[in-house]
């Protein structure tokens, strides 16, 4: 069972997406298993963070935007914009797939932690996360 | 199969948790498949990484603390104390779940790869870990 | 079922393996299910990046190394050579395992997505991914 999600980005920053996995996990009627996040792009990315307090979402972005900053006089690859570059870094320091277990029809998150598409380009995009579901 | 693995930790560092996987693989009776390795928390993680020489353990924690400082003028979520935001920066760097095969009843880890848990936290924590075996 | 990959590296750099595990998977006739992609190396890792122009590569590879450069006074672990230990902190900040759904006989991959393996040692290595392809 496979489902697609489609996301349009307003540029760059983290969307959660928590409510729309398991959404889809509701519909799906699958009680024990994993549900694998996968998503088909290289310069948006994936993670599992903190979703109860704004700032450290905000922290979060400063702090990447500051290991990664445009402009940097050793890129090359700057055709596509200056933070076309950056982007595919961030993108590689986080992920592009994550597993979650499911027990008792539900994702087994943690108290604090939501699933968030993270959007490294600055212009809107549309962006397409994979849900598999598999049972067992 | 959904197990749980419970480490206490004393605080910063990395907990080999790799025997405690292949105990409840070896109860599971699993003997081909994959293991889903799952933390459920935002400031501790997952790593696979050399289990011989207690350096490279040494040198790894070492070098993410100078990378994500604390007191970085920065972080704007800093009630939960001067490691917390650090904390959630080392986790989304690393894993949050990391799936691997199951040949013959054994993980196919690699001749020096154990299985960690990071905690980022300066204080003891109690941590869960979930593991999901699923044969196939 | 599970497959292995051999990859023989001249030395420190990306090295895409796309169509190798595509072949497996036309071998395997799965259908649907998803792909786990595995290294058994703690100096070598998996990514999955932009597979069209050779400049994004070639910036990932000087950007990581500048972030993660030899002969750190921090570095204690120095016995096996001075690319040693960046090698294993550049393998944690990447992938030991990726999870890519598989649909109608196919990866998931997004139309610029390619997997990497990235060689992190300078001198050549024969590097082991195993796949693991599982119905569902």
């Amino acid at each position: 069972m496979i489902e697609k999600i489609k996301i349009n980005t307003n540029g760059q920053g983290l969307y959660e997406i928590t409510n729309l996995v398991s959404s889809k996990l509701d519909n799906s009627g699958i009680l024990n298993g994993i549900c694998i996040v996968y998503i088909k792009h290289t310069s948006a990315s994936l993670i599992i963070q903190e979703n109860a307090d704004p700032s450290a979402k905000k922290d979060l972005e400063n702090w990447l935007n500051r290991l990664v900053p445009e402009k940097d006089t050793l890129f090359t690859h700057t055709s596509e914009g200056p933070d076309d570059m950056p982007s595919h870094i961030k993108a590689i320091l986080t992920q592009v797939s994550i597993s979650i277990p499911i027990v008792h029809g539900e994702l087994t998150l943690g108290t604090w932690q939501g699933i968030y598409l993270w959007e490294h380009r600055k212009a809107p995009h549309d962006r397409s996360v994979l849900l598999k579901f598999l049972e067992g």
